[in-house]
């Protein structure tokens, strides 16, 4: 029998989508970013639930109230990528018993500041006391379902698009985990990606209304996992012309001797979108997207697989990614 | 600056709700036991979340399955009280990297029979690694609310009944964490309601359906929390003429020197519904109850408080229960 860290993220994650099947009720079930219910006959109420564990998800230097905003941000930016509005959330909360006062004061500001800035009121929680920290948060949103956008849009010929570029939150974290750098000393710009990521709530609605996306992810687990999901979703393939990567990444892999493009495809911990658009919107889209919008590849025959073209030929991308108990 | 275990839950959530605020779009929010949002003119969605924390939820002897099927009673029972029927779930999952693939889908299994059983379905999750095992759950739910019944409708005169007698599993749980008897050695009875708790949810239902319902809550903090929680939300008293006491508690209290009401009382962890009924339709309470429904008292004037008859004059019932952090 294997341990868990053996066995890895998704197979337990198959073995729970194998055990609670999937429901006719979910419009949207398991293997998309969120899922979906039908409520009247255009509106789904949306669902999702991520965790923030903080043995695992906190990094150095992350005060409390950072490491609250960033649980909101991990579940608002999968509504994000449907073009689904939150609408409430709950809270569960278990809480080491060495917290004081002062530290559970700064979750709670942490929770209700990035709750106003996305929109949503918190309208319910619990509290526990547990080892490790943990903030579990579950957003409740509502989208009319001829605007949502799925994973699995994606058609042959569409362009892939990104809403920025990548491996700052990554190189931010390998920096503070490999202690090449402390946190007080990182520079700004891996700082800022670590430490205060946002959601691209707004840009998430803007570009699902235009009707010119055909499918989109987020990028919490890593661009070259999302692509991977997309492909998968959308029995697709695709094709990366060059990897977009951050100015601040670059030059941290330069300085301290890392590979750019690894840490932008492979790396996790950002909240861009990654979409597929239909090609002759696509002017439709950057405009909603106000130049915010980088083509960096194409759809291509599920039998291509996932490539990023090279000077010596295509390069295969791996479905690797960050994972929990495979470390 | 105090730490957790001084500060108390209480405390705790005071600090969110402060935080948080009450949301407008909030029919109900924090105070009761689920929080809801209007839907259409009639119809409201009910969001619930509970979090199962394995160093503090989960007794001796409780296998991971009967865990899991826990962590969905906690949960459902509050949807119960308020006459709330469960549509959809989701599950995030907090694991401790020594678990085996059995472990997995024994929790698997646990939730997956249990959400079948309180008909709802699993549309999501998250799975983690985290030092505590922790199963959160969040719920959603339906309910039309001209039917919804809160802790807050409370009447002078009205009767106070319960769906059950209390005592057995804070009996069995005693027995358990003061090692007084085995785990397989525990009287079924006792096994029963600590390791297979059951929510009310069909009791919850029909009840609420009767419109002789003013105010309900389930018991999972004690009896005497319970009280005190309708009391404060509806602005009454209450005045209990005698402690519904289970047989199985009663017996183990006899055979090993506990007292039997504070089981009762102060125990917790028990999923029955304590509800107030407006007396003139108490038979037809009674009759969608077929025959669980027992009178144990009376709503009275505020300023009486929470009390229990005595043979030398009525006694004060704290408001005491099973708090976290507090032990």
């Amino acid at each position: 029998m294997s341990s868990l860290r053996q066995l890895g993220e998704l197979r337990i994650i198959r073995i729970m989508e194998q055990s609670f099947g999937n429901s006719r009720r979910a419009v949207v079930g398991f293997g998309d970013d969120i899922s979906a219910m039908r409520l009247t006959r255009h509106n789904l109420a949306v669902l999702k639930t991520d965790m923030l564990v903080g043995s695992t998800d906190i990094p150095p230097g992350m005060t409390l109230r950072q490491a609250a905003r960033k649980a909101v941000v991990a579940n608002v930016s999968d509504l994000a990528a449907k073009g689904a509005k939150p609408y409430a959330g709950l809270v569960a909360l278990g809480l080491p018993a060495v917290l004081r006062e002062h530290d559970v004061r700064e979750i709670a500001r942490g929770l209700s500041e990035s709750a106003r800035y996305y929109g949503f009121s918190l309208v319910g929680g619990d509290t526990n006391e547990s080892k490790d920290l943990v903030i579990s948060i579950a957003l409740f949103g509502l989208i009319d379902e001829r605007k949502m956008v799925l994973r699995s849009g994606a058609k042959v010929g569409d362009i892939v698009a990104v809403t920025d570029s990548f491996g700052s939150a990554p190189a931010g974290l390998r920096a503070l985990l490999d202690g090449k750098i402390r946190p007080q000393r990182l520079p700004q710009a891996l700082a800022r990606a670590v430490y205060h990521p946002r959601a691209e709530l707004k840009l998430g609605l803007r570009l699902a209304s235009t009707g010119a996306i055909t499918a989109s992810i987020d990028s919490s687990d890593g661009l070259a996992w999302s692509l991977h999901e997309l492909s998968k979703m959308s029995g697709v393939g695709i094709r990366i012309g060059s990897v977009p990567i951050s100015s601040a990444a670059s030059e941290f892999a330069d300085r301290y001797g890392y590979e750019a493009s690894d840490l932008a495809l492979y790396g996790g911990e950002e909240y861009h979108l990654i979409v597929t658009v239909n090609p002759p919107l696509l002017r439709k889209a950057q405009h909603a997207a106000r130049g915010r919008l980088r083509a960096i590849g194409v759809v291509t025959k599920k039998s291509e697989g996932i490539r990023l073209a090279g000077r010596n030929g295509d390069i295969k991308i791996k479905m690797k990614g960050w994972e929990h108990f495979r470390r």
